[in-house]
């Protein structure tokens, strides 16, 4: 096992299948042991209810991000050449066989995660951006706007703005545009 | 060349010289070019103009952002087999020749910066963690906080507070608990 999940919570992208695979952002919780938090309603648990597996996609592009949150990806989003659902822009990731432990609440799932395979194409040297978290905050409280409909949660995806555009690359700010698009 | 700098501005720990070495947060900001805006009333900024060095330090600990922001790092923080001046826990850093261009404004300095070696001791795979990045937006504001005064910034340092506790391991609360300290 050579990807070490830092103790808190990871931000990646799971990817699980069904006919179809399918992408979205997740914490990936490193509490004593990996779990992670999932709505019932989303594809993704149903697709690990179904078969038990889920990859954590490390990823550069802070777009994928936004569209994994609000966009389905078509098949050209993805390796044709693993068994397991994986992103093409993944330059790592980690296999998982789950168990879903019923409980939590009724909206979302404890799913513990098992890592039975990760797999390292690059090792990037990252520097930190502040755009690139900016981008990943206001993500996520735009997914909370859209279940809640709370315009609090509009006025701090706001707030970002200025940190992606002051810090950001190309990268973020088409992220952020998409964002706006996918908000308005 | 192997470290590249992303469009934008990228967060390190820029380490410089005079008789002692010094650390302090700096943002690299490439935008067609490399540097770096650099308070004229800082250490950074008077050792620069004196040999005309400045490393950026990568690190994975949080807490040194803290540290470097208000504290003086004792040697022991610093490689002794290094002609420049690196961070003991840097896992990698590229050193840079400076050149000053007056301008900007009254209170900082233009400083450009190319890059003359870099050095990558390792290639961690980082998974993203909200907390580590709210530990470097509230040390920010933490920052302009201790030269503007103005409260709005520390109302901002506790905004962060609840995603260092959900999102983060030991080391993003030590270092939030230092910040706290800092600004008692």
């Amino acid at each position: 096992m050579e990807i070490q999940f830092r103790e808190g919570i990871s931000e990646v992208i799971a990817t699980t299948r069904n006919d179809q695979p399918n992408a979205a952002p997740i914490g990936i919780i490193n509490r004593s042991f990996l779990y992670a938090l999932i709505y019932k309603d989303s594809h993704t648990f149903l697709n690990v209810k179904k078969n038990r597996e889920l990859v954590a996609n490390f990823v550069l592009d802070p777009l994928l991000y936004v569209k994994t949150a609000f966009d389905d990806l078509d098949s050209s989003f993805f390796r044709s050449d693993q068994e397991a659902p994986v992103l093409a822009a993944a330059y790592a990731w980690v296999e998982f066989e789950c168990t879903i432990q019923e409980g939590q609440n009724q909206k979302s799932a404890i799913v513990k995660l098992l890592p039975v395979r990760s797999v390292i194409l690059q090792r990037p040297i990252l520097p930190i951006n502040r755009a690139f978290n900016a981008v990943l905050e206001a993500t996520i409280h735009a997914t909370r706007y859209r279940t809640l409909k709370n315009p609090e949660y509009l006025e701090r995806v706001a707030r970002y703005e200025s940190i992606v555009k002051k810090c950001g690359g190309r990268q973020e700010l088409e992220a952020f545009q998409l964002l706006k698009e996918r908000l308005a």
